[in-house]
C-alpha cells in the first residue's frame, strides 16, 4: 500500500487545479487583477522581513556560487522596493484580455468580433534571481492566465518566500490560489512530467542558458517560447555619422555585455574603414573589449585578434567581439543573414537606399536603424513590462509582454443566420 | 561508392533550397505576387488538358478507394476553374506582409513599428484533394512564404502536373522556382526527414485525419499549426426563438455533416424541452439524423438512442448527434468546457445576460451568438481564403487565413539614441 501520491499524480494534480484556475482567471476584470498588483507590490514591502530571512537561508547555503551569481540571487530592501514598483507598473497597464483586435459586418449581417483571451496555463521555468518569480506572475495573472513556477533550486527558500505572498493576496482578493503555483521539488523529474501535460498547460517558456531551452524544447508536448542568445550586429555604413556610429557601438557592446542584445559582431563599410576602425577599435578596447578582426580590420587595428569564422558566428555575452569590414551594405546583410541569430540587428547610416535595404532584408526580430541593439527591450519598445524576448518567428517574436500572453476567439453576433 | 545522395540529403537539399526562395520571396512586392496568381489562374484553365489526363491516371489506378474518396480526387473542367477562381480571390486580397500592425514614437523619440513579416518555409501536409495544392501554394506565396507541399500518394500525379504549371509561371514571373516544391517519393520516411529540420522549416501544417496531426506533432521540431475535428455544441437557451433555433440546428448539424464546424451535440434548456426536442428531433430524424439522447431527451423524443459518455464527447462528422437536457445556462457551458473540443459553439437566445455569460465563459475558437456553427470559416468570417482551422491557441487560432502565415518584426528609426 503506497498512500503517497507519485510525483507524476501530484504534477498532474497542479496542473489541474492551474486548469481550474485559469478557467476563473480567464473572467475576472482588470479592477480585480490590479488591485491584487497593488496589495501584493504593498504586501511585498510590509512582508520583506520573512522574504530576506528566507534569501539569507539561500544565500548561506549557496557557497559554491560565483560572486556574480551570488549577486544575482541577493535579495536586499532596494530591490524588493524595485520588484514592487515593477507590479505597480503592470497594473498601470491596460488589460490585454478582453480587447477587440479586428472586427467587421459581414455582408449577411454577423457582427464579427476577433476578441483577446488568456492562454490558459503558464509553465514557466527560469534561474537564480528570485525577483522574476515576482514579474512572472504579475504579467500572468494581469494576462489572466494561471502560472506554474519552476524557479533555480539555489532560490527555493527565497521563491517559496515570495510565492507565499503573492499567493496569500490571491486569496485576500478572492481570485484562485491556484493561479499562482509553485513546483518546489528537488526532483527535476517533475519538469518532465510537466512538459507531458498538453492537456493542462498551453504554453512553456523557459528563461535561462541554451541548454535548458533547447531540453525543453525537444521535451515539451506543448508550445514553447524560446529566447535564445542574440548574436547582435551592428553595420556602420559609408554614409554613417562616425560620431554617431561610435557612440551607437559602445553603448552596443559595453552598456551590459551579458545581455541577448548587446553587439556580438561589428561590421563596417570599407569606404570608411580607415577613419573608423582605429578609433572605434582604440575606444572599445579603452574600455576592456577584445577585438577579434578580419585581415582588413586588422590593417586598421595592429592589436586585433585574428578573427576565425566561429568568432563571426558566436555569442559571446562577455567584453569580446568579432569585427569584419565589409566592401557594401549587399555583404554586411548577406554577412548578417549568414551568422546572425535573427534576434536584433543595427545599420548607421544617413543614406535612405541603404537604411531601406538594411530593413527590408534583415530578417530579425528587430531592425534598428541609428540607434543602439539594445533597444529591443519590452519597456524600450514600449510593451510595458516583459517576460522575455521570443527568438522565435510563430505567435509572438522579440519582446513579449501582456498582449504577447494572449490568444484570441472570434465572438460572432447574429440573428439568426444560417449558411446557405 | 554511392554517387545517388540519400534521401536524407534530398530531403535536406530540398529544404536548403526553400529557405533560399523564402528569402527572396519575402522581399517581393504585392503586384508581382498577384501577377503570378492571375497568371497560374489562366495556366490552370489553358493546360487544363495535361492536369486531367494526369488526374485519370489517378483515378485509374484508385481502384480500391470509396466512392467518396474518388469523388475527392476526381478533378472536372468545372473544378478547376473553381481553382482558378481561388488564385484570383487570393490576388485580390490585400497583401499581409509589411503592414504596420502597431507603430509609436518613444519618449526618447525613437521610431518604432510592428511590421509583419512572412514566416518563412511552411512545410504541408495533405490528403486526398488535389485542389488544395492549388489552393495552398496560392495563399503560401501570397504571404512571402516557401511551401514544401507533400500531398497524398493517390493524388500524385495530378499534383504533379498542378505543381509543374505553378511552377513554371513563378518562372515565367521571375520569382524563385524553389518558392513551391513538390514530395514527390512516395517513402514516408521523407515526412520524417523534413520535420526533423527546424532549421530550415519553420512552421507545418498537416491537414487530415486525426492520425496524422497526431503522429506529426508528436515527430516534428518546428511548431505544428494543429486543426483537430471539432465537437462542436449548439446551446438552445430558455429564451430562445425556437424557429430560429430548429434552423441554426438543423443547418448546423446537416448542410455539410463531415465537416470540423458541423454540430455533433445539441444542448436544450429544461424549460423549452417539451416544446423544442420532439419538433427539432422529428426534423433532424427526417434528415436522416441518428439522435443519441439523455435520458430527459428521451422523455420527449422516443426514437432517440440512450446517449453514453463517449456519445456527448465524441466527433461523429457524420449524420450521428448527441442530445441533452440543461437546467441552465451555467450548465450548458459546464457541458462544453467539460466534453467540448475548444472548435465552435453557438448559443441561441434573446436574453442578454445568457448571451453574455456564454460568450465570455465558452473558450472556443469561435463563439456564435444566434448564428449557425458552420459560419466558423476563413471566408465567412471575411478572411478570404483560407489554409485550415486552428484548434491551438498559439499564435493562431480559428480560420487561417493570409494574416495567420506571417509574423512581425519591429523596425526601429533612430537619429544615434543608445540606451542610458
Amino acid at each position: 500500500m503506497n498512500a503517497e501520491p507519485s510525483l507524476a499524480e501530484q504534477c498532474r494534480d497542479l496542473a489541474v487545479r492551474a486548469r481550474a484556475a485559469a478557467a476563473e482567471l480567464a473572467a475576472v476584470t482588470r479592477d480585480r487583477k490590479d488591485r491584487w498588483l497593488l496589495r501584493a507590490a504593498d504586501a511585498l514591502l510590509t512582508r520583506s522581513g520573512e522574504i530576506l530571512a528566507a534569501n539569507a537561508r539561500d544565500l548561506d547555503a549557496a557557497t559554491d556560487l560565483s560572486i556574480a551569481s551570488r549577486d544575482r540571487l541577493k535579495l536586499t530592501p532596494s530591490r524588493l522596493q524595485a520588484t514592487a514598483e515593477g507590479l505597480r507598473q503592470i497594473a498601470s497597464l491596460p488589460d490585454p484580455v478582453g480587447q477587440v483586435r479586428e472586427g467587421s459586418v459581414r455582408p449577411n449581417g454577423l457582427n464579427v468580433q476577433k476578441v483577446s483571451v488568456p492562454l490558459g496555463v503558464i509553465f514557466f521555468l527560469y534561474e537564480s534571481r528570485p525577483n522574476v518569480t515576482v514579474d512572472a506572475a504579475g504579467l500572468c495573472v494581469k494576462s489572466g492566465n494561471a502560472v506554474i513556477l519552476r524557479g533555480g533550486k539555489e532560490a527555493l527558500h527565497s521563491n517559496t518566500a515570495l510565492h507565499r505572498i503573492l499567493a496569500d493576496e490571491l486569496a485576500a482578493c478572492d481570485l484562485p490560489r491556484d493561479a499562482i503555483q509553485l513546483v518546489t521539488t528537488p526532483d527535476r523529474d517533475a519538469v518532465g512530467h510537466l512538459l507531458k501535460m498538453n492537456e493542462s498547460i498551453d504554453l512553456v517558456i523557459p528563461r535561462g542558458g541554451e541548454s535548458l531551452i533547447r531540453r525543453v524544447a525537444a521535451e515539451a508536448t506543448m508550445p514553447v517560447l524560446k529566447h535564445y542568445l542574440g548574436n547582435c550586429h551592428v553595420y556602420v555604413d559609408r554614409a554613417a555619422d562616425l560620431d554617431m556610429a561610435e557612440r551607437i557601438v559602445i553603448n552596443a557592446k559595453c552598456q551590459r555585455p551579458g545581455v541577448c542584445n548587446a553587439m556580438e559582431s561589428l561590421l563596417v563599410h570599407a569606404d570608411v574603414a580607415a577613419a573608423f576602425v582605429p578609433r572605434v577599435g582604440a575606444s572599445l578596447q579603452a574600455r576592456g573589449v577584445e577585438v577579434r578582426g578580419c585581415e582588413i580590420t586588422r590593417r586598421y587595428l595592429l592589436s586585433a585578434i585574428p578573427a576565425t569564422e566561429a568568432d563571426h558566428a558566436a555569442e559571446f555575452c562577455d567584453l569580446v567581439m568579432s569585427m569584419k569590414v565589409v566592401p557594401d551594405t549587399e555583404s554586411a546583410v548577406a554577412h548578417i543573414r549568414r551568422y546572425g541569430s535573427g534576434h536584433t540587428d543595427a545599420i548607421v547610416t544617413a543614406d535612405l537606399r541603404a537604411a531601406r535595404y538594411f530593413v527590408d532584408r534583415v530578417d530579425s526580430s528587430a531592425v534598428l536603424v541609428n540607434a543602439s541593439t539594445r533597444f529591443n527591450d519590452g519597456f524600450e519598445l514600449g510593451l510595458g513590462a516583459e517576460i522575455g524576448i521570443s527568438t522565435d518567428k510563430f505567435h509572438a517574436r522579440g519582446p513579449c509582454g501582456l498582449q504577447e500572453l494572449t490568444s484570441y476567439k472570434y465572438v460572432v453576433y447574429g440573428d439568426g443566420q444560417v449558411r446557405e
